[in-house]
């Protein structure tokens, strides 16, 4: 009955938003007002796989578990609503830590007008925490997805990559000199990715024809949307915008800055193509949301992601995939 | 990547079910078409706390992962529609096992006319099974809630309890002498509970005042009614319909059987309470789904469950409460 109390204690931390959730946490089921289309995506983490205790916070790992979920709302440019929250607990996590975990979980639900409508807790041999989240649209054709890239189409990507894979560089003990702030900012990116949110639904908008977001790195996720689409997104790998010291940290790691930020996952921007005749519109979409992109490519005929390298080559993407 | 084949063979072995869902597995997110109210649940379930590999099959693992998250749509009188499955998988579950376990959990699924559509699969340090659900319902006038069971109620329960517990006894190696049928269906009743989804629409639209599935058994899911409600449960313990085979496995045990039968969990079946005047519409409700009703039990005033034993004697609550 301790896990009764500390459900009880859980509740009392979530607070609704919006008018949507008519019974939130308490009952057998939330119910929730459904607003056109749902879209709802499933995201679990597990200590020693997707963040590990040494390193992380329970605030660091409510976060990830969180903004991982809604970053797949993002890739379809959904309105987010709610999220229904599992805790598997193992027997040295303590009820302290999993209500600050629940606490950094709550704050990124609060910035992002999500409600956490539901949950779990269990025991378990190893600290597992999942999330369905759902988020909301007027019309399923208002979305993005995998399958829309189309030869001609230009290839963009949001923000700086690399920065989450340089993160957990670090965090591993890589010896790097950078400058405090860069490292800080780049250890911040691998602990508490942050959802594209408003951009994922600025550039859906927009009219992009496919998106998905970098959870497994620009290598892997340009062959899910080459796969889905039945087209080839070529990548030139020395586009690729990198975030600040990521040149730093992977000269120390012995690795070139372009094939760590294509193999790392975690920097959760977004990947989108686009037709070439709507890339204003999508640029200001994303002006307008405070974000910067890149051109990194285009969609030819084929079926499969190319990278290409400084001198055009195409590049086995075996040596890319997300470790 | 050989995660991603296995999503891929995962992915093969699902099907749709209705045309509500626009989007399955194998985008960011599944798109669905809203259905007026949605109420949706998270369970999870792990290995050495809800399910011994030992004992479970993975084939049981995930229709007891999918069984218990459907019942919660069952006590809300939910629609079924569709459902989130995370597959935590330590190294030593195999492909093969994880297939198994997703084939049990679909073939509950088309019995209960769900799609699975959409799902993760990480690796863990223990195998963890989380499924979050979603029914659909018109009004939520029209589903059960927790909160409304009030003084002059009837109590009553679906089904035969004590089973769940009981074939957990039996499988932990209790000595009992049992005719062979009985033991089976008593572990059956363990493995692979049964969600009691149309019986649960049925006593919604009968219009029960307050309805809970029994996951953690009579006396808790009682204290649970009456906590939410604001009024005590009043359950005549000798008054509980016990399963064949329970009174002579918690004879063996060295239990009461009515204790185990209020004390044990999983299962599954449906506690409600209901106006007297609308006594008789659910009685026919039951019927018309196949269910028998016990009942058990009247709502007085006050604020938490009371056991009575055969004297009419109130027991104390402590020594029920799940374990």
């Amino acid at each position: 009955v301790a896990e009764l109390e500390l459900i009880a204690a859980i509740e009392r931390r979530l607070r609704a938003r919006g008018d949507r959730v008519l019974r939130g946490p308490g009952d057998d089921a939330a119910v929730v007002r459904g607003g056109g289309i749902a879209v709802t995506s499933i995201d679990t983490v597990a200590d020693g796989v997707h963040f590990r205790l040494s390193t992380h916070s329970p605030s660091d790992v409510g976060h990830k578990a969180l903004g991982q979920a809604l970053s797949d709302l993002a890739a379809m440019g959904a309105r987010p609503g709610e999220a229904y929250v599992s805790l598997a607990l193992p027997s040295g996590f303590g009820d302290a830590e999993a209500l600050e975990l629940v606490d950094g979980l709550e704050a990124l639900a609060e910035r992002s007008g999500v409600t956490v409508a539901g949950g779990d807790v269990v025991g378990a041999g190893a600290l597992v925490v999942s999330v369905t989240v759902t988020g909301w649209a007027e019309d399923p054709a208002a979305l993005a997805y995998r399958d829309g890239a189309r030869p001609g189409d230009l290839v963009g990507v949001s923000g700086e990559l690399g920065a989450a894979g340089a993160g957990l560089l670090l965090l591993d003990g890589l010896d790097c000199a950078l400058d405090a702030g860069v490292r800080e900012e780049l250890v911040r990116r691998h602990l508490r990715p942050e959802p594209r949110l408003e951009l994922g639904r600025a550039l859906a908008g927009a009219g992009v024809s496919a998106m998905i977001d970098l959870s497994d790195g620009v290598a892997t996720d340009a062959e899910h949307l080459s796969a889905c689409s039945g087209a080839s997104l070529e990548v030139r790998l020395p586009d690729l915008p990198l975030a600040d010291g990521v040149t730093e940290v992977a000269r120390s790691a012995r690795r070139e800055p372009y094939e760590l930020a294509a193999a790392s996952g975690d920097d959760y921007e977004l990947l989108f193509t686009v037709s070439p005749d709507r890339r204003e519109a999508v640029e200001e979409a994303a002006s307008s949301a405070g974000a910067v992109l890149g051109w990194i490519g285009s969609v030819v005929a084929g079926d499969a992601a190319v990278l290409l390298d400084a001198s055009g080559t195409a590049l086995a993407l075996g040596g890319f995939e997300h470790r």
